[in-house]
């Protein structure tokens, strides 16, 4: 049996991670998970999965899950108990499904641990791909991807060479206003904005999407998971998300990871590489998807894929401060506090007011990232 | 440097398999080269590849060309000729390009010398599946496919266990007259027939793409080539001839194979495999191309392929009796003998008067090939 751990187990991809874990019994053992507020579900999972360890936000919340929890579950809260969760105990794999860059401590002790990653909390790799990536190299740690762009990638890379990499392409559904032109994204709601026409996903990367911001997050994450140059990573709207990216090959060869929108492929993908097992999931049919159309990615309508790339080429702490800026902007949009292109603004300010600093240990990372969020929060 | 052989090398396979061979100098030799009748042209490519062996189909062809040749160069003729061709001298891998059942015998002679087979000549499996793949286990040779949608499902096993195949589906851009309905079908010429949508092929081949027998012995050559049985093999019409081909995965992950269609690339695939060199061709631009579409295969409309899963169901010298009558049904159309759809017709009509014979030698498949091109030419 497979020993499972779980940070962000109440969120979309951690809730879908338990539902392929529910559908192979015998398969896996849920070791620990890790929520934020919602005690009700963890609590639901707990008496499901029995795991060893959970985690929650605060002390308050830990204090009345641990009334209901069957003795013996280790009860753990806040980034210290994040970080004990996700390095002590037993398990073999830990999904880090947090959304942010809250998850970075937690993923380098799991890391530290030895553990292998299935990784879903891309901003890790944006904020401190350099720091990451070495220290999964030097315990010789696995980062297998969540993402159905970057899973779709490592499938198509299976059995092949990193140097007859070409070229990667992310496909882009467009998001929720791919049909807006720049004039009518004036006035948007944050409904409107929720509304994705392909993947059910949580809020914060709902928006991202409409905004291309995570297209642009999910190229820096290419970067750093496939060790490929930004010159080489490119960007293709394709609406129906039925390919889910591609590699191109020296030999113009291209192989493509194909499939109906639903995450829970390249959850199993992760937790079971490189076996592959039955999903609960409804198979494509190509034959009724009918037409697959494609369209070039346009930098003028979605500036902040272009800010992402200028980020990706800086490096040091640019990437921080992108990713920082965007989570403080779309929390202020989700709020109704700002116009969802003030989003883009932000970015945008707080981009150019920022002083880019190179190879950045984890606390520089830290103090670009709160800079960040300060300085998004009031412009 | 590896050494190769062409058998059918003034053919579209073989004039390919040299444009690739002569862009990448260096990197491989010629070993030997086997045309039909075709001298002119056998002549041009001996004075650049320089081969130690030709063959031609008569002896008068090989005197002829004899005459013209470089001293030292070996100059066989015939099926005797074919065969010392493919097992004499020093090849590494032997490309068998000759079109129909003729080449079985050769491609024989080159596994049991232990050589790598480029396999264009689909033929050669769907006559003889169980020996040639009997024959290359014991010998431990590979069967490399050259033919554009096994050599996608090849390339979209990588690194995937066999095991783990849910279903193979070969896409069919339908051929010549895939817009045209059964009545529409009579009274067409062979000019119409032989201009084909995407593909620039050989005469017989686009005729059986038009026929979709083509498609038919594709499915008999899957099955051999990957060991999945016939209700794991699919066929799916896909106008644009793109997506040359996928694999769906037990997971419901599906690994497909893109390109701009051009022989080309499957070759270089072949000739190196596992490693990819870049190729004399277009890379494919999804954005440029737009749109790709799908529809289910219809057997009504295309009957041959009916006929070729019950062939390839039925085993044993079903499917020879299937391609020989249908070798000869195509020649009497091309030669403005008989209308296009007489060809189902020879098929259906041969088909129904054979005693299948199962698990057939050489001889008796060669008596069941004799049998049925006899009656094909009088039904």
């Amino acid at each position: 049996m497979k020993k499972i751990s779980i940070l962000g187990s109440t969120g979309s991809i951690g809730t879908q991670t338990l539902d392929v874990i529910g559908s192979d019994p015998g398969r896996y053992e849920v070791e620990g998970l890790a929520a934020g507020g919602n005690v009700a579900l963890l609590l639901e999972q707990a008496r499901k999965f029995r795991p060893k360890r959970v985690c929650l936000a605060t002390r308050e919340a830990a204090a009345e899950a641990a009334q209901h929890l069957p003795a013996g579950t280790k009860v753990l809260y806040g980034e210290q108990g994040l970080v004990e969760l996700a390095g002590e105990g037993d398990a073999d794999l830990v999904v880090t499904a947090i959304v942010g860059s809250r998850g970075l401590n937690a993923t380098l002790a799991a890391i530290e641990a030895g553990r292998t990653i299935g990784l879903a909390n891309k901003e890790t790799l944006v904020t401190a791909g350099h720091i990451v990536t070495k220290a999964a190299a030097d315990k010789g740690v696995s980062l297998l991807p969540i993402d159905s762009e970057h899973s779709a990638i490592f499938q198509c890379l299976n059995g092949e060479k990193r140097s007859d990499i070409q070229k990667i392409t992310l496909t882009a559904s467009g998001g929720s206003f791919r049909d807006k032109t720049r004039d009518q994204l004036k006035g948007v709601t944050v409904e409107q904005a929720l509304s994705h026409p392909n993947w059910s996903m949580g809020a914060k990367i709902t928006i991202d999407s409409a905004t291309m911001v995570n297209k642009g997050l999910e190229v820096i994450e290419a970067r750093w998971l496939f060790g490929v140059d930004y010159d080489r990573i490119g960007v293709l709207i394709h609406p129906e998300s039925i390919i889910h990216s591609f590699v191109e090959f020296t030999d113009n060869s291209v192989i493509a990871q194909l499939g109906l929108p639903d995450m829970r492929v390249p959850i199993q993908y992760a937790l079971n590489y490189p076996d592959r097992r039955p999903t609960p999931t409804e198979r494509l049919d190509l034959a009724k998807v009918g037409t697959l159309q494609f369209r070039e990615m346009d930098e003028q309508r979605f500036p902040c894929l272009r800010m992402a790339y200028e980020c990706g080429r800086a490096g040091g702490t640019a990437p921080t401060v992108f990713n920082a800026a965007n989570e403080v902007a779309v929390a202020r949009f989700l709020s109704g506090e700002i116009e969802f292109l003030a989003i883009e603004h932000i970015l945008e300010t707080v981009l150019a007011k920022h002083d880019c600093i190179s190879r950045p240990e984890l606390e520089t990372i830290s103090e670009a990232d709160a800079w960040a969020r300060e300085l998004a929060s009031r412009v």
